[in-house]
C-alpha cells in the first residue's frame, strides 16, 4: 500500500478502492507479488467499503482530535525517512503542534515492568531534557513510557505519546489521567482511527513512528526481550542516534541496555547532558546561525516580530507579546511554540523569555 | 634509566653507578636532557652506594621471595611492551610461576571504597573467569582489588597481586591474611625491594605493571577520580583490551566506568562470559592448534609426557602423573602449571584433568 500511494497518490488509490475498480500496478512487481496483492486488494476493498470518513472525522473533531496527512504544515518531515512504511495519516489530540514538538525531541523507551531505578532515571532524564527544551516522544505504556512523560511534563516541555490504538481508547486504563495531561500540554498521536483496539502486533508497528519522529532514541531500562529493543532497531535502521542507559549488571531489566551498548554500538548515556551532547551535532546542523535550532535569518516576518517581542531575562505573558507583535492570541501562541521548539525562547514562570544559550540575549 | 639499561645493559650501568664512574651517553640526548641527567645521576649513585644486593637477596630468600629479571624463564614477555618503562626486575613471593599465571589473565581493578554492588560483581566476575581458567591480576587494596583476588581464589585460579611496596610489608594491614592466601596459591609481585613503604606516586607507577602483565583490563567499579582510570589509561596506551562494568547511573562510583564506555570506547562487560569473549580473539591468536593457548605441537618433550599422563574426565593426583611421566614431583608440578596456564588441563577435586574445550579429550 505504501508503494501504491507513493507512486499514484492517496486520492487515486482511495477512489479505486471505494469504486471497487482495479488498482494500478506498482513498478517492478513480479508475478508472485501480483498474486499476493490480489488477495490483499480484496481485503483492502472490503475495509474501505466499511469506512465512513466524514463520520470518523466529525467524531474525532467532537473529542478535540484532528487528522494530519503528508504535506500538511503539522506533518513531521522526519516520518518521510520511513519510505513506503510512512503512516498514511496521523490522528492527533492535544494542544501542541506535532511538527514543532518533535523538532527538538528524543524518543525515550523501556520496559513496562520497570524497576524503581528505571522509573527514577526515566523521569529524571526526561525532566532534565525538558529543562534544556528537549521534548520527549514515547508510547503510552506503564513503566518507562509513563515515567518519561511525567518527567517531561514536570520539566515544562511538551510531550508526545504515540499510541497503538484509537485516541478515544485509554489503554492502559490507569493512564487515563496521564493522557488528559499530555493532551493539555503536549500531543497524543495514533495512526489508527477512533475505536481501534490495541493488538500485540500493533505495538511493534507503532514503534517505528516513535523512532522516526525523533533524531535519537534512548532505551532507559529494558530486558533482553523488551519491545524497546524493537524501537531501538527502528532507530538504528533510520540511522538515528541510538543511546542506552546502563544499570546494575545484576538486573535482568538492564540486560537489554547492556546488549545495546555491547553489540549495537549504542552510546552510553547517564544524564540529560549526555543525551543532549549525543543529539548536539544534529541540532548544530540545524543551527547555521549559532545557538538555535533554526537560523534567525530563516524566520518569517511574523515569527521575527514575535521573537523581537520576547524579553531577555524576566519573561512576559503571551497576551503582551501578541500585542507587541501585532498578532491575535492564537497566531502568537503558534509562533511562540515554533520559536520554543527551535531553541530561540523558553517558557518561564512569567511566560516566555529568550534562551540563555540562544545567542539572542544581550544582543 | 630505562633508556640507559636498554642501550648498555643493566650490568654495565650498575657497575658504573657502584664504581662512581661517568655513565655512558644515551643516543639522541640533547644538552637540556644531559644537564637534567647529571643531577639524576648523583641521586642514582648515592642510592646505589647504599644498597647491599647480597643482603637484600638473602633476606628476600629467607621470607620465601625471589627476584626475576628480563630474560629469566619466569619473566612475563608482555612487560616488554612497556619499552623504557619496563621494570628493571620484579620481586616475587608465592607458589605460581609468574609468566605461566599471566598467560591467561585479566587485570581487574576498581575503587578502594567500593559499594556492595561493586564487591559482589568483582568477586563474581573473578570467580567465573577462574572457572574458565583465566587468572586475575590486580593490586592489593581494599575494595575491588581484594574482592577480585578472593573471587579468583574461590574459583580455583592462581591470582597475582602487584603491590606498590616491599613484599615484607602488608599494606593495607587488613589484607595480611589475603596476602598469605595469594602467596600460597598465586604470586605477590613488586618492583620494590623489601622495606620499601608505599607512596601515592608509587601506586600510579605500579598500575602500568598491572596493565602490562595482562592482555586486557576490566574496570569493575570506579568513580571519576579513581586510580583505576589510571590503570585503564595504561591498558589503552598498550593497546590492551579495555573493558568496563556498567552500574547504576545514580551511583558516583560507577561514573568512571560509564566514562570509559562513553569516551574511551571500552567494551561493556556484564559477566565472565563477556570478558572471555572480549579476550577470546587474543587467546585464539595463541592457539593455532585449536582450543588451547599453546599448540600441542609446540610443547617440549617433558610437557608432552606430562600432558599424556593427565586423564580426560576423572582427575589424577600430581604424584601419579609425575610417576607416569618419569619426572620428579617438582618438575611435574612446574609442567602441570604451564599446561594449565596454556589451557590444556585444569585442576579438579581429584587433581588434574584435561579441559573439556581443549581439544585434548576424546582424542
Amino acid at each position: 500500500m505504501g508503494a501504491l500511494i507513493g507512486e499514484h497518490g492517496a486520492a487515486e488509490i482511495w477512489a479505486a478502492l471505494r469504486a471497487g475498480t482495479k488498482l494500478p500496478d506498482v513498478e517492478g512487481t513480479d508475478t508472485q507479488q501480483r498474486s499476493t496483492r490480489t488477495a490483499r486488494q480484496e481485503r483492502w476493498r472490503a475495509r474501505a467499503q466499511g469506512i465512513d470518513p466524514d463520520a470518523l472525522l466529525s467524531a474525532s473533531a467532537e473529542m478535540g482530535g484532528r487528522l494530519v496527512v503528508p504535506g500538511d504544515p503539522e506533518w513531521p518531515g522526519r516520518l518521510d525517512r520511513l519510505g513506503q512504511r510512512r503512516p498514511y495519516a496521523l490522528w492527533l489530540r492535544g494542544v501542541q503542534d506535532l511538527r514543532n514538538a518533535c523538532l527538538r525531541s528524543v524518543a525515550m523507551v523501556g520496559s513496562r515492568a520497570a524497576t524503581g531505578y528505571g522509573l527514577h532515571v526515566a523521569a529524571d532524564l526526561a525532566c532534565g531534557l525538558a529543562e534544556r527544551s528537549w521534548s520527549v516522544v514515547s508510547g503510552g505504556a506503564y513503566g518507562i513510557d509513563g515515567a518519561a512523560h511525567r518527567g517531561a511534563l514536570a520539566g515544562g516541555a511538551p510531550t508526545v505519546a504515540v499510541l497503538a490504538c484509537g485516541l478515544d481508547i485509554d489503554y492502559p486504563r490507569g493512564h487515563e489521567a496521564l493522557f488528559v495531561d499530555i493532551a493539555a500540554r503536549g500531543t497524543l498521536v495514533s495512526e489508527h482511527p477512533r475505536g481501534t483496539v490495541p493488538t500485540r502486533h500493533g505495538f511493534l508497528v507503532r514503534n517505528r513512528i516513535i523512532a522516526a519522529l525523533t533524531p535519537g532514541t534512548v532505551v532507559v531500562e529494558a530486558g533482553l526481550r523488551s519491545g524497546a529493543l524493537n524501537t531501538a532497531r527502528h532507530a538504528q535502521d533510520l540511522c538515528s542516534v541510538l543511546m542506552a542507559v546502563p544499570g546494575p549488571v545484576t538486573s535482568a531489566l538492564s540486560a537489554g541496555c547492556h546488549r545495546l551498548l555491547r553489540e549495537w554500538q549504542a552510546a552510553c548515556v547517564t544524564d540529560a547532558a549526555d543525551v543532549a551532547e549525543q543529539l548536539g551535532p544534529i541540532g548544530e546542523e540545524l543551527r547555521p546561525g549559532g545557538g538555535t535550532a533554526l537560523a534567525r535569518d530563516g524566520l518569517d516576518e511574523e515569527s521575527r516580530r514575535v521573537l523581537d517581542a520576547v524579553p531577555d531575562r524576566r519573561g512576559t505573558g503571551t497576551a503582551t507579546i501578541a500585542l507587541a507583535a501585532d498578532l491575535d492570541l492564537d497566531a502568537a501562541l503558534g509562533r511562540l511554540g515554533l520559536l520554543a521548539a527551535g531553541g530561540f525562547i523558553e517558557r518561564c514562570a512569567e511566560g516566555w523569555r529568550t534562551r540563555p544559550d540562544s545567542g539572542m540575549q544581550e544582543r
